[in-house]
């Protein structure tokens, strides 16, 4: 079986509130990680909630790479969804761990659109 | 336990085609459904691929909706993420199936941010 995509749902505890409240800190770690694994950026949208949390979401040309923020829990949900066989998600994970100096990291692996592959005919 | 996010995995099978490319299609049905849900639209982004296929993310107070379709195979991967306890998944789901024409359609959620709740002293 073959997927189209594949989706990482990463949890990042234990954060740093305030780099996970700075729009800008989570806006940039977001633009790195798409760089890092050489993902094609097509949009960025971003969004500091008040009091406390922020959203970006990078649109790539291989899918998207989002994050939102709890400070108050010093946790971020990450999803990177890729339809690139070549994109390596561990440099993601890392990148990002490193950026929110999270102490407990969990990552979920989803493929996404199970096609059955195309039999071809057997002559034997 | 708590979560503070609900992340649903919606994955459409054997759709129309025609509706998955077209991206005024798909970027309508995706507003529709925030709206459906009463979801605070923050942002819209879309992409239309050459030859095939269409992205759209749409930002929400509440986290993000997104699709992604691959009209060559009548698949479309769409997420729903949010972190209200209001909003109603089934509701979107129905919505999109409609639009998308879509004749098997499975789902998964995901609790995002699984926070251990603060134990209150107890006289007893």
């Amino acid at each position: 079986l073959n997927a189209l995509g594949k989706h990482l749902l990463i949890e990042l505890y234990d954060c740093s509130p305030g780099a996970l409240d700075s729009l800008e800190t989570v806006s940039a770690t977001m633009v790195e990680a798409a760089n890092s694994v050489s993902a094609t950026i097509i949009n960025v949208a971003e969004h500091k909630f008040q009091p406390l949390g922020v959203s970006v979401v990078v649109m790539i040309a291989e899918s998207h790479l989002s994050i939102h923020t709890w400070p108050e829990h010093g946790y971020a949900a990450v999803d990177l969804f890729t339809c690139s066989d070549t994109m390596s998600p561990s440099v993601v994970v890392d990148l990002i761990r490193e950026a929110f100096g999270s102490k407990r990291v969990t990552t979920m692996e989803v493929h996404r659109g199970i096609i059955a592959p195309v039999l071809t005919g057997s002559s034997a």
